[in-house]
């Protein structure tokens, strides 16, 4: 090798690594993203006065009508501490299935999975959910972080025995905990490790990771280091992020996390919802669909919902629980009848 | 120059370059941020009840003690097309003057500069005020792209006549208009340039760039995009952002904002405010200070405002509103005190 041809291999190896490191730094917006509404859930199980079952069903049947492809309708979970989901199984069995789109529900425990197994209806996907924070695990689900592992072994057992499939893990109070404070990042990454792990003793190949801001406690900065440090380790796993807005930053977290290529999100219409043992004295919330819709499609993100059959359904969401909810979208409007008519002017 | 020489000249330029490139790229947040806040102008022009001199003075004056740097307190306005600024000397005249706080206030016309020029407490600053959407400058300030420019003219005479300084362009609806739709990137440019123009022939080192996203247009892509365009052009110039946050991205536009090292930002206490010629029906409200402080001093962006005091302000601005105010963290709480509690746990 002479000299120059030294020069050009080293040439061409610091273009290679730059153009390499560029996109990992400009790795830039999904071209799509995916939603799973949890309105019904989330909402249904916050609100103070208990919302009839016909108004519930009549909500989730609206909502199928958006195009929004997965639902989270219903929690199997102890009717007397959540007594707004005492109904669960008669919202299930109300709903007027649209073809295409996937009803999910949410369980605890094994008392809950075979209660929504006994739906026939709902789709049953089962998940890994490690918790970086025992005490909230403690309020949440009534298990110490070791009940917690032996309780996911137990019931991926179950799971394998009924044919539900696994393919995602999910770590609640990802970014901060009102009981046990900042969680550090070693902690989280730790906890996608013990994710895995299990799923590997299971056979099982966790492909997706949900990541919590249970309490809001995250900001977009905070956002980014989390996905970057899992990402570091663990390059392949697909993120979705679940966000609260309880102190306001869900749309800047979620831009956050679009920006670093995440295409899956829950949200909530209108705002709605909340954790019932999150400790939160003022308002709660999740991110708001119809806003982090409007966000997504106004920067050319395509999310496949119509937004004002959305923000209908944001409209009646207010009704149903007889207070303003926090969305925004829903009273500032959508701009595509002002471009309209601003193009007729 | 032998062919080695050569090369090793192309690899240190194509090294320059690329550390260019990243800056330009990576350029990333302000080590510390100023804050306008505007509640007070903001907040009594929108609120639809007339509010009491002193109660709003009793605002002011708590504003004061948060340690915020720059507060703009009144509109000079035709009380007859906005009844809820009538009182402005009397404000001006009645809040307790906290040294090394600006207090600003705006006009739009000669006959407020006078009011603002005699109450003799006020900060004066003038401004260069262009807006690429005439339907807009009609109904808010009734005058032609063409009376704009004239009136900007005279004006920056009588601030030269007056020794007021005059450092600032601003943009209203740099990112859309409800009455003229999409406002075109190249637009945008170009009503930067004419305001640089109008300082120019008027001896003025514009140095500071106001976009107002008046209307709650703008995405954070189009916040990274418009400032982007603007920045090739004209690179020195130092940006600040009025954001408002009618349709739930006032705080996700403040951080693309950040991002791209934006350092200056109006914003109001409790998400006070909107304009009462944006023909919005729904919420209005810019971007909320407290909101925006907490995400900034989570990021480690320093504000130097006190935002528990900021917090109170925000809990006093709903009292004397009558009605639930749209900011989150006076609702959800900062997590100093929870950070501090989990640590005693």
């Amino acid at each position: 090798m002479t000299e120059v041809d030294f020069i050009v291999f080293l040439m061409y190896y610091m273009c290679k690594t730059a153009l390499l490191w560029r996109r990992s730094v400009m790795l830039d917006f999904p071209q799509s993203i995916s939603i799973t509404e949890e309105g019904p859930r989330e909402g249904f199980q916050i609100e103070k006065g208990l919302i009839a079952t016909a108004r519930k069903i009549q909500f989730i049947n609206a909502l199928s009508e958006t195009c929004l492809k997965r639902i989270q309708v219903v929690s199997f979970v102890d009717p007397r501490r959540v007594p707004g989901m005492a109904d669960a199984e008669e919202v299930v069995a109300g709903i007027d299935m649209e073809p295409g789109v996937a009803y999910t529900g949410l369980w605890l425990n094994e008392k809950g999975l075979e209660r929504a197994r006994a739906t026939g209806k709902l789709t049953l996907e089962g998940k890994i959910s490690l918790y970086p924070s025992e005490q909230f695990l403690l309020r949440n689900n009534n298990r110490t972080l070791a009940q917690q592992t032996q309780y996911m072994h137990r019931v991926l057992d179950s799971y394998k025995a009924h044919g539900i499939p696994v393919e995602r893990g999910s770590i609640s109070n990802a970014f901060g905990c009102n009981f046990e404070g900042d969680i550090p990042l070693a902690k989280v990454v730790a906890t996608v490790g013990e994710v895995l792990d299990i799923g590997a003793r299971h056979g099982l190949g966790i492909k997706e990771l949900s990541l919590a801001d249970t309490m809001a406690w995250a900001t977009p900065l905070q956002i980014r280091r989390t996905i970057g440090a899992i990402r570091e380790k663990y390059p392949d796993i697909r993120i979705s992020l679940h966000l609260h807005d309880t102190r306001g930053m869900g749309i800047a977290n979620a831009y956050a996390g679009l920006k670093m290529g995440v295409d899956m999100f829950d949200a909530c219409v209108a705002g709605l919802g909340g954790c019932p043992f999150a400790g939160h004295a003022g308002a709660a919330g999740n991110v708001c669909t119809e806003d982090l819709v409007f966000m997504c499609e106004e920067m050319g993100i395509r999310t496949g919902v119509d937004l004002e059959r959305l923000i209908e359904c944001a409209r009646l969401a207010e009704e149903i629980a007889g207070h303003p909810l926090p969305g925004s979208v829903m009273k500032g409007g959508n701009l595509t009848k002002l471009r309209r008519a601003a193009q007729l002017n």
